[in-house]
């Protein structure tokens, strides 16, 4: 845990930040802490600053809040995946949370095994522990949304237009798309705060027609390199080619 | 099993490749490939190509070989890896096999736990099978040839110079850098094949001699983004950035 996350209504009138429970257990029993140490926090989709120890208990830490105002930049990244097994999923969630995704889109898709969208790492509190991992590994503030499409088809007509619309770019991975992330452009066209989507399939790839409802809505096929990459490997290697076409200076600077 | 690896002896003069034991079996059982059925294989370091399966028993599968004449472009990115637990030493040795890492250095550093050195996944075959398993994923043939270094000191004396005088871009990465790997202008000095050293640290980063010893040999300093991540996500991240790097065309193409 490298920052201490919490929400507003866990701070007092007078900037008394007061954790509880396994959080609490967690930084007095593993982190060893004690009173007078400082603390990384953050404010959850809010900003980042510093606080002190000032009281401890067995499952109760207070902290005073000495400084909250260090800017986190907003996320800006959307992330659709078609839904992988449960192991896969819960480290898809935390890498994303750490790595600055906005929006994450579980859906369905042809090669996606029905009985996955039944795995109790769907629930909400399974998936906002895997996020919160995340976010605290990373030195994150903000949640990215969850939202979970069980059917191909009205996913792809209801929402995707939107997103495809709303989005600077929109990337959809497949390892046989005939160019490469590299070869189109996007140096020129993503600046830092640029918003991009990025569309992964299952094991084994998005069928044909589905690369081509996504294309239809203005997505582009893409290849992340010469090699075929499990899901959980693409979506770090992919959101970490995202974030650094968006920082690469472009010719015309 | 995206591809079935083999090596020279297992081939036949008249060009029969037998697989036996677990492989043949995994072919049998849970690809459930038929006699007549077309296979992608690859010649371990070599090139990849098809055959056809000539014969089945219940340990044994014999294939015809069709070609065998594709190129795999070799592999030209050395990881030094401050060794982590055993569960992501297993990751980062098939995410590295299938990311086309051409050598893996397992080093210590001031953070590594020592215990970790005594763990069976360093055993030979058991660093093996990672490696098979990130291979076969990618439909690649370059076995990365693993070595272990117990002491940091030998380790930077002996053999980082040389490691650093045969690359063209040696890098370690550093969340407290104060370069970013996109402000290195490296675009312009990297190609297709340009060879990079990519150094990785532990959890809570590499200690500060350790990054005056690498840089003291030319390895430049930097960060994957703003993101503090774990050891696994830093190597995907890392190693698909390097990749892009090397492919995106330079301003003055």
């Amino acid at each position: 845990m490298n920052i201490l996350l919490f929400e507003e209504h866990e701070v007092s009138a007078e900037g008394i930040l007061t954790v509880c429970g396994d959080r609490a257990r967690h930084m007095i029993d593993v982190q060893r802490m004690e009173v007078g140490q400082r603390v990384r926090i953050g404010a959850l989709g809010g900003k980042q600053g510093s606080g002190r120890i000032a009281a401890l208990s067995p499952d109760r830490v207070e902290i005073r809040i000495e400084a909250l105002d260090a800017e986190v930049p907003a996320a800006t990244t959307d992330l659709i995946v078609a839904l992988p097994r449960p192991q896969i999923l819960k480290k898809i969630l935390s890498m994303a949370a750490a790595l600055g995704v906005r929006r994450i889109m579980l859906v369905r898709s042809a090669r996606v095994i029905k009985s996955y969208f039944d795995s109790p790492a769907l629930a909400p509190d399974k998936i906002n522990q895997q996020l919160m991992l995340g976010l605290e590994q990373a030195i994150a503030t903000h949640l990215p949304e969850v939202t979970i499409h069980e059917r191909f088809r009205p996913f792809i007509e209801d929402a995707l237009p939107g997103i495809a619309k709303e989005t600077d770019v929109s990337l959809l991975a497949h390892p046989a798309a005939t160019c490469d992330i590299c070869e189109l452009g996007l140096v020129e066209r993503l600046g830092a705060r640029s918003t991009v989507a990025l569309a992964i399939g299952p094991e084994g790839g998005w069928e044909q027609h589905e690369v081509e409802a996504f294309e239809r809505v203005g997505f582009m096929a893409c290849s992340s390199g010469r090699h075929v990459l499990r899901v959980d490997t693409a979506v770090g290697v992919l959101l970490g080619q995202v974030e650094m076409l968006r920082r690469l200076p472009s010719a015309s600077e």
